[in-house]
């Protein structure tokens, strides 16, 4: 469980759910430091979302686990929807901010430790790069079976990430680079995130391209049945059972 | 001498210089972080200069040392305006930008090792809370006594600075009175800028209340003449001698 000082992300938000300023600060592993952006795009309307991410709630159904909720940005609005939504993140302040914000469903737990004994849902989303939250292919594999036993036959994995490669910054083809040499994939980053006085512990964010996810679901009870393509690199993956 | 990893702050500069997106990240050796606000501060034209900044424009005489010129935001004004002006900053980068933004003398050397060798002036500016560069009491008053010997005998400091208890932030007041624990001043800050891979080591930077200055300055050949006031406790104090 994280500590209270180790909430930086919750702090964050709960800070601009207070009208403060805040800005979220991520530090790599190889002291590469930069802001992440505002805690505003946490709370973003969907009218302002982008347009892949519109286009990914039309194939969300029935009850939702909403992984990693941050804010309650996705789950929010789909809660409004009639959707019953289950929110799960592992920052305690950043739920206490789903819940003042009317999310009925909040689940504290880390991602990676999620199984059929939270539910069986319909839905699960890993919205905003979420897919990331797997950490490692290894773990992402495995995740991804477990996934299996808490989904509906008929269930959908709806999961946003983004190519590493599509950058030409040298600090992260260099970054890129230092992670294949210690045998890691290019995108698993070793991140953690800083506000103010707080810091989560480091961990590892996995970003992938349509080739890795395709790599990934390999041997997994999924495939994927639609790309939506966003900017950047960026595009959601829409995955159903085999 | 900076090494080319240290030099953050020349870094920040010179991106936004370039026309790239710049923030600048400010770290406290409490593990405190925050973001300083964008790189543009430093290149802000007159025009947009907050009042007491314009105002102590006038108080301005002769030839000039502007100690961490940074950009070169006041040196390339006064130069303009006529005046012979030095920039003196730790930063290569730094000073690449001055040069690059035409400004004719630069010196590339820490605040601190600044001596009547670099020359004799009628202004010493410390704009941008740049009193901050003496680090502490003691260094701060030794380096007064040897502006004197920097300066003509009409000469001035203009001395930028801001009251580090003007702040009902807990997280600032919590450091204060961690400082006076350790038998600092409440606000000499240890800190270093970071940006991007680059980062600085750690410094002292002093900020000091109208009364702390004047308690610095008793015993060196250096009066207040005149305060010119700002917001949040910032203000200017004209040093003339006695």
């Amino acid at each position: 469980m994280l500590k209270d000082e180790e909430d930086a992300y919750g702090q964050l938000v709960y800070a601009y759910h207070r009208k403060e300023e805040a800005v979220e600060i991520v530090e790599r592993d190889d002291g590469f430091i930069d802001v992440a952006g505002g805690a505003k795009g946490y709370f973003t309307p969907y009218e302002e979302w982008p347009a892949w991410n519109q286009e990914a709630m039309k194939y969300v159904r029935g009850t939702v686990l909403d992984v990693g909720s941050g804010a309650g940005r996705v789950a929010l609005y789909l809660q409004e929807r009639g959707h019953d939504v289950w929110g799960v993140d592992n920052s305690p302040m950043a739920l206490k901010v789903c819940k003042e914000r009317g999310l009925r469903h909040t689940i504290l737990m880390p991602a990676t430790q999620l199984s059929s004994r939270v539910g069986i849902f319909d839905t699960i989303l890993m919205m905003g790069n979420n897919f990331g939250l797997f950490g490692n292919p290894r773990r992402a594999r495995w995740m991804l079976r477990r996934f299996r036993n808490m989904t509906t036959p008929e269930g959908r994995i709806i999961a946003e990430t983004r190519d590493a490669l599509e950058t030409d910054k040298p600090e992260h083809l260099w970054y890129h680079e230092f992670n294949r040499n210690r045998g890691r994939m290019p995108g698993q980053l070793r991140i953690r995130v800083r506000f103010k006085k707080y810091a989560t512990p480091w961990f590892d964010y996995l970003i992938v391209s349509k080739d890795e996810m395709e790599e990934i679901l390999r041997g997994t009870p999924w495939r994927v049945h639609r790309y939506l393509d966003g900017e950047g690199g960026i595009y959601i993956a829409v995955l159903e059972k085999v």
